[in-house]
């Protein structure tokens, strides 16, 4: 056996609840669990390493369903408009090199790994340079590239966007050439097909898309009515609405992974949900960007299933799933006035292993024998998760989701990548160092979008407000 | 000079923004701010310390506006549940002994100090041992103790409390002993006159409460129409609505601190705010245990003062202002369904210089020459503040209000109590090895009323979900 680790508290998320397991002992092999054990049988097993996790939780690690990477190279720099992606992202998003996107993509998976994330959703330009990292820094990936036929400019309201069937062909290309050069199902990097939404693609290569996605046998990843800018496009195009669009290009099955769904009805939500759809909601990012709680509780209520996603951070503005976990319950406590709504188990569950069912990963997501070893150890002597009560009940679990937990490890298929000081995997301060030196660059391309587009945070510049 | 403190960013929170101030270097003498300097003065000026941090944003502390400490020692035992207090919190907040009270209040501040808050809006049983508890730790303290004169027993729904005007008396000759005792208004502790709330005090102590504050020249905190069941009191008993009954008393002056307000209507928070009245918001906290957002968006608009508050752990369930600054401008987005309602500055303000006069206390709340040196120093060198950006805009604040900083200093009257690492007034180790020792008699006591309620968490216990 490769490594035991004993503890006092494993939830295991497994069952309807959160499988809670007392003290024991969990074996791994290969960077899969081989089964969870008294202390005393783990004791007894050979093992290459033996770990004593004695004031901590064990848990699954966290997935992240759907994030914008390269993004967090501008963290920060778009919030509080009403125009977040033209008025205050787009000067600096348009100026931004490949490397600059990477360096943005490696900072957030630090700020992941730090909290718990074991496994990133991510939605990104440069599918390769994320896929290299990945194998890198270690964590399990769920990678998508962008497929757009789109123009990329400046549109007047309402106009139709412009179709350039080339560069959407060659984008769905290169989607599945990255599939092809990186996508394991028995590794760490799975590659899904990745049509932006139903407005940017042209309706043969969004039917394109699903045949190649179902050919491989992977899934297609696809931002799903997430605005009115989007119904809007739809509407004067096809005379319908995106969901009954995509409906009826049969688009709407266990095949999809829909993010967002900000502007669907609570009918149209629960119909997503009935054709056996994924939703991939992203309660911080929705909220700030949009000041919107996407319609999550019709969908669960019609047996959807969801994953939680941080998106992105110019506009969340944090790569944190204990935060998206306390969204989702605080939120939908507010938006039925309920406070029984939505209780802290159900949200880490979508967190972890519903989370995992959700984005179709089936060998990870809980504590089971023959699933990945992706795991994470929550200390428990840091304030937030004290004190320890075990009876008559346990505080655990709403702990971590409305106070926050310590991650004292991360582990992927058995490695330990994050100590709860130190990421082992790569250089931490030389991303920050690199971060430093190109931040005067973008400053410097960004300023004259940035001073003729004049949003919030000119406003608030000349203000004194930031 | 006692010490200076260079550093590269301020937020001084001057002005009508968050007064930036880049480079510099921050006189400090007998606990006060003697000037902001440029850093080549600073480097001339004669300290007995002078202080490098170089990759840090300094700004005042937080301030906690409203907490019940003690509440700290139950931490997760209630949430999720529509019966919060009765339902989940009373069976073991009934078998509190007056120590384990201590040990939560312990642990209340550790967190806080952690997540930089430098005053403590405390609420509680025992303010001696908070007064006491203040003073070794170190923090700032704006502390009241309860006055009530509502016997405490299980009432049947829509029972009038039964008050025993006696008992009333005392508490509020505690309060007055207390403040007698321990509030010096040049020191670290003032201290409050503490009405419960409208219901749970007889009219005639009510207004002796007011008459004991004014002649001490203290305020008053009080809970302010905090819910259905204090409005149906009310109703009952005067045949009025709270904030109309105190109203016709005299009581809504800038004299009060009024906590919550979550059964206000729009108007009435108009009201109370244009009466002058300070409005204690805990968005966490009424969050998960009322699914309500209070009316703050009406109050602010009156002009009328706010402070953030954590209110407890056994139902927030956490003492960290940046999760209360974050839920502010979120909660408010999605109130209004419009993402530009309380950018992050104007949050950053309630949890400094405009908590500090909604409060009452004019010495702290900004880096202004005179005040307090009540600082906190944030990390740059954090995966959420990073990129740090100074041009063309900053990207401090919305990082700080939406991502959380991490706190690397935390000096209360210039002295440092936290250094990101350790504190250094008390034995944090000590505290945790106590709360051990509890935790095992709390549970044993704490069970028969736990088994009888039968609440939600019981269910969860029975179910796996916790």
């Amino acid at each position: 056996m490769d490594q035991v680790i004993f503890a006092n508290h494993f939830l295991t998320m497994t069952g309807a609840g959160v499988g809670y397991h007392g003290t024991g002992a969990l074996a791994i092999d290969h960077g899969k669990i081989q089964g969870l054990y008294s202390r005393e049988e783990g004791e007894k097993i050979k093992a290459k390493k033996k770990l004593y996790l004695n004031h901590h939780v064990i848990l699954p690690g966290f997935i992240d369903g759907h994030i914008h990477s390269s993004l967090a190279i501008l963290r920060g720099i778009a919030q509080d408009t009403d125009s977040w992606m033209m008025g205050a992202l787009a000067p600096f998003e348009n100026i931004l090199t490949r490397d600059e996107r990477l360096l943005g993509s490696k900072l957030a998976y630090i700020e992941g790994i730090k909290n718990g994330t074991t496994t990133f959703g991510d939605y990104e330009v440069f599918g390769e340079d994320i896929c290299q990292w990945i194998e890198k820094i270690g964590v399990r990936g769920n990678i998508t590239q962008f497929v757009r036929s789109a123009k990329r400019k400046a549109y007047k309201p309402g106009e139709l966007y412009e179709f350039d069937e080339e560069m959407g062909e060659k984008s769905l290309e290169e989607n599945c050439k990255l599939y092809d050069k990186y996508h394991n199902p028995y590794g760490r990097i799975r590659v899904l097909i990745g049509p932006q939404g139903a407005d940017f693609v042209h309706k043969d290569l969004l039917l394109r898309c699903r045949k190649e996605a179902i050919k491989r046998k992977t899934k297609i990843h696809l931002h799903l009515q997430q605005g009115d800018r989007e119904t809007e496009q739809i509407e004067k195009r096809y005379g319908m609405r995106p969901v009954e669009y995509l409906d009826s290009l049969g688009y709407l099955d266990e095949n999809l992974l829909g993010v967002h769904l900000t502007d669907c009805t609570e009918e149209e939500a629960r119909l997503v949900a009935k054709r056996g759809v994924s939703m991939l909601f992203c309660p911080g990012s929705i909220g700030i960007i949009d000041g919107i709680v996407p319609p999550v509780l019709p969908f669960l209520e019609e047996g959807g299933k969801v994953a939680l996603g941080s998106d992105q951070a110019s506009g969340n503005n944090c790569h944190n799933i204990f935060n998206e976990m306390k969204l989702t319950s605080l939120f939908s406590k507010i938006k039925t006035k309920d406070p029984k709504t939505m209780p802290a188990w159900k949200s880490l569950r979508l967190a972890t292993i519903d989370g995992a069912k959700a984005i179709g990963l089936e060998d990870i997501g809980s504590i089971e024998t023959g699933k990945w070893a992706d795991l994470i150890a929550i200390d428990l002597h840091s304030p937030t998760m004290q004190p320890v009560y075990t009876d008559p009940l346990r505080n655990f679990v709403p702990n971590i989701v409305y106070a926050g937990g310590k991650i004292a490890m991360t582990m992927v298929a058995g490695e330990i990548i994050f100590d709860g000081e130190k990421i082992h995997t790569i250089d931490e301060d030389e991303v920050y160092q690199n971060i430093k030196d190109v931040v005067p660059k973008i400053s410097e391309r960004g300023k004259p979008g940035f001073k003729e587009t004049g949003g919030i945070n000119k406003i608030f510049m000349e203000n004194g407000k930031l």
